[in-house]
């Protein structure tokens, strides 16, 4: 069976339809859970797919530390240690390279680098990076790219980019070919339109099965990331997945979707819940708030997780006040829960034609947050 | 409907039957989960449920400082506030105030001390432990009683004994009549038999709807908790239920079964299975040890709980190690399942003549652990 994405319906520069793999369906436009060190943080993996999620994130950085990438391999690769049957897409630890270890040495042949947990030296290239998410058996694997800190000189960027592009083509060629499975390339280019679109022309001379863009919701803002979007997707292919990384709010998915991506990856559901920050369709709240002390209603009367049909919000204050693990159980599965809801609602109305509306009504009850510093959260 | 305890089958001084409660039945032996405040932690109510466990306990204490059991009572109950609409046994209170509290002063009265969260100055007398039981909807009640510290002198435990019997008296006043609800003594007395059956025999007079055993797995060791056992069940009446606190150990527990036990209360299931000890047939296993770090079996091929279904050793050991809640939720569930499992085998046995057989099979395999200091581990 091979990796393919069929789009049903089209809505403006929105679209919808169904990306094929051969561990299941992946219902587009979709968002991701983020399952770090091969858990979704406090999820067991039938709860994250109760929730409607067709497909996980799993970070080679993380998971090239521990339990190691040959471990996984021969524990029968990430999908049967974790328990999780159904699609995987792996990033290929450049951002967290970037952002989480220490003495960072970047060369042209790749990153050394020394672990955040015990110090020892590592090395990624794009050939390793490959090699990692083979061995995990993702279904999507990431290239290997390097990421910028924003802002930075438009001769930084060109420079980086350039980098990004040649490991591109290794990774490329590393990945070979995979039976049903994807590797998908990375647009870089900071905010510079001009470079996206030279970044978008030369993957697609390389040629992926899928399409992501990196370097976004790094502190731009909202605005800018927007106006990035709207310079890059035009240069990318129809018929191709598109992958906005890291990303993010609730509002910067809506907006995402009508420019016309198609998969999202973000920590704000999952690190919320266990920081007493819930989703609901009002925006967000914060459990700790004593105003929640004797709500007896739910966290979201029309919610059907768990967590919202079996618990008042003064339950929840109450357990997280008191520390309790199961605050962030419930709070984690409610915010995925919320996050799915997002993602089929936005299906439905691109399906009938009435995403507009959809995003209108979404933001006028929802409201618009300020920044979009979703992917700076790194799990 | 009424409060009953209906004894199916004896084996020696073992029983096994059902207590009747309005909120379900109870198999006996029971082993009940530790519900501190409002939660067993790292479980959702239905999973508790799905181990087998049909009756949780709850922290009077802990409930009184947080959220308040006034607040438990406007909100609806402690049942329908955690969401678990079985049975609930809820403490006095008197042995967390001893083990948590700071500046505790004990008078005739009742006993004033400082909150353990916030320092503020609270008073729990026999009639408020017991008016917070019942704004808390406690299915079986029990009387606040002193828990001297051991070892203690005969003079003191005796002195200790006779506030504890006053308090007995004073909470079954208090206690009233609640329409198929209970009210347990809590036999105290040391490792001294006279103390004990005096106890028992005072308490007896005063009617209990059952007897608990307190005091115990406080640090005395195995043999003087049995012998005190032995000195002090065939002075409480045959058919109402019996109630060892704080206990234990599977060994300690089997036998204590043994010698006529129908009721139980550990944190050790929870609490280890949040610090990577997991109990099997075979023994106890710790998951941070790295012999289990390639080890693709499951935590115990026999079990049928999530963990030991789904999961293998080596995803436990990562997991313990990255320090993920998943770790915690799964060690739990299954120690928990472990627990049930054994009270099942116990009820099982009783009900075919063949506990000492059992419980031989179980020893052998299992192995006799040293100390019983499992009421020592307070949630």
């Amino acid at each position: 069976m091979s990796f393919r994405h069929d789009i049903s319906a089209t809505d403006g520069a929105a679209r919808t339809g169904v990306i094929h793999t051969p561990h299941g369906d992946i219902r587009t436009p979709a968002f991701m859970p983020v399952g770090t060190a091969a858990t979704v943080k406090a999820m067991l993996p039938q709860s994250v797919r109760e929730t409607g999620a067709d497909i996980l994130l799993g970070n080679t950085y993380h998971l090239m530390l521990r339990p190691g990438a040959e471990r996984v391999a021969r524990l029968g690769g990430l999908h049967k240690f974790m328990d999780w049957q159904r699609p995987i897409l792996t990033d290929s630890g450049g951002f967290q390279v970037m952002s989480l270890s220490s003495l960072r040495k970047i060369t042209e042949e790749g990153v050394r680098f020394q672990s955040h947990i015990d110090g020892h030296e590592e090395f990624l290239s794009p050939e390793r990076a490959m090699e990692i998410q083979r061995l995990l058996g993702s279904d999507i694997q990431m290239v290997l790219d390097e990421c910028p800190a924003l802002p930075a000189s438009d001769e930084a960027l060109e420079k980086s980019l350039a980098l990004s592009m040649r490991w591109a083509k290794r990774s490329r060629i590393a990945f070979g070919e995979q039976q049903g499975r994807a590797c998908f390339g990375i647009v870089q280019g900071g905010t510079v339109a001009r470079l996206r679109q030279r970044s978008a022309q030369e993957l697609q001379e390389i040629g992926f099965d899928g399409y992501a863009i990196g370097g976004l919701a790094v502190g731009e803002g909202q605005t800018a990331m927007f106006e990035t979007l709207d310079a890059t997707l035009p240069h990318l292919p129809q018929d191709k997945p598109r992958y906005l990384m890291g990303v993010g709010k609730p509002d910067d998915i809506v907006g995402a979707v009508l420019r016309g991506i198609d998969m999202f990856d973000c920590v704000l559901p999952t690190r919320s819940g266990r920081n007493a920050q819930a989703f609901t369709w009002d925006g967000t709240l914060n459990l700790k708030n004593a105003r929640h002390a004797e709500d007896a209603g739910p966290l979201d009367p029309n919610c059907l997780c768990p967590c919202c049909r079996q618990f008042s919000r003064a339950y929840l204050h109450h357990t997280v006040k008191a520390g309790e693990i199961i605050a962030a159980m419930l709070l984690t599965w409610h915010n995925l829960q919320f996050y799915q809801d997002l993602m089929a609602g936005l299906r439905d109305a691109i399906a009938q034609g009435g995403l507009d509306s959809f995003a209108a009504r979404f933001r006028a009850r929802y409201g618009v947050e300020k920044s979009t510093d979703s992917a700076i959260f790194s799990e």
